[in-house]
């Protein structure tokens, strides 16, 4: 494994719904201009064409920058447009099976909502989800807080994001609390300036004004 | 290529809600002792994690019957529990993408809901969707009729399945218009006894009384 925690920094996760009209491409190009350093896309309503489609694209424009392209879920969309790995959760496969598909190089992340099991051996980085109550994800669990985050840092020996309701107020504490970097979805998705947004929050974990 | 058409004589689509509090499995095993040729997972609502864990239930019932298991559209599921193959239609993977992932020996079916592009090169077989109006599947377009069956199997040089509304009263007619075998949910998934079900679909497929 040799996936290295400041891909971790800035993670930007995907969602249509706050893209509005703009293509995603551009969104997250612009996202990545502003200090992003990883992207998941994550597609809860889409067909599988159109998941398709959207990462191809995705994948694509992120195509020579050096920000990984990640996909929720869904291994088969990975394998289709040839994405450096998948984000998995309770929901989904499991890192084990993920890890038997996609092989050594791809890069395996676990949402982790509490202590963890033995789940994550195969996982590369694990995610704290979420810290903060958040909109975005309505079925996600209770908050961990940012003493979650600092008991998953002590208790999973893998690099860490958080994610759940974070922006430029809480940013600072988030890494504080032991995280690698923090994972975004409306902070940048619906800013009308992703570039801006994401330069903001990079300036905030920082500790820069 | 080396499927053979056979394995569509009866073709058996899962259906949880459908299936009550019966284990797939259970309804399954019955259905191939009734004549089953061909087995295809179908689940619309679950999770990921959920969609595996039936299928390597069905994998594991099905293990050593000669009885195909395909998983419908999601190749992740495919591949993490072993089936023989996936099914595709309009709204998944092409199944060219599906070809490559997966490999010569994989069986891939398409739906087809009229005269076909050049997208079946790829396919094993491909399926006439929908022949009847059904309500298993509400998202189906417009019904193809009998006629359109005959026009596929002029159109397609590949092994034909009809699905969409076939029991017992129209299964030869079905057959007679030029189609290998039948799709079934309903006729099967719901019925009280479905190894008595297929084994009935099967009499009417050979014009037995």
């Amino acid at each position: 494994m040799t996936f290295r925690a400041a891909a971790l920094r800035l993670y930007l996760v995907t969602d249509r719904g706050l893209a509005g009209d703009r293509p995603l491409g551009e969104i997250v190009l612009a996202a990545v201009a502003g200090g992003v350093t990883m992207v998941q896309i994550r597609e809860k309503q889409a067909t599988t064409r159109r998941f398709i489609e959207q990462a191809r694209a995705l994948k694509a424009a992120l195509d020579g920058s050096g920000v990984p392209l990640i996909v929720n879920d869904r291994l088969d969309v990975a394998l289709a447009v040839g994405a450096d790995g998948v984000h998995l959760g309770d929901d989904d496969m499991s890192c084990a099976e993920a890890r038997r598909l996609l092989g050594p190089r791809a890069i395996i992340g676990l949402s982790l909502a509490g202590p963890p099991g033995d789940g994550f051996a195969e996982a590369d980085y694990v995610a704290a989800s979420p810290v903060f109550a958040t909109g975005t994800k309505p079925d996600a669990g209770p908050a961990l807080g940012l003493a979650g985050v600092t008991a998953l840092r002590r208790a999973v020996p893998r690099p860490l994001v958080a994610i759940g309701g974070i922006g430029r107020h809480n940013a600072a504490q988030v890494v504080a609390a032991g995280a690698d970097g923090i994972a975004v979805v409306s902070a940048v998705m619906a800013a009308d300036d992703p570039e801006a947004a994401a330069r903001q929050l990079r300036a905030a974990m920082d500790g820069r004004p």
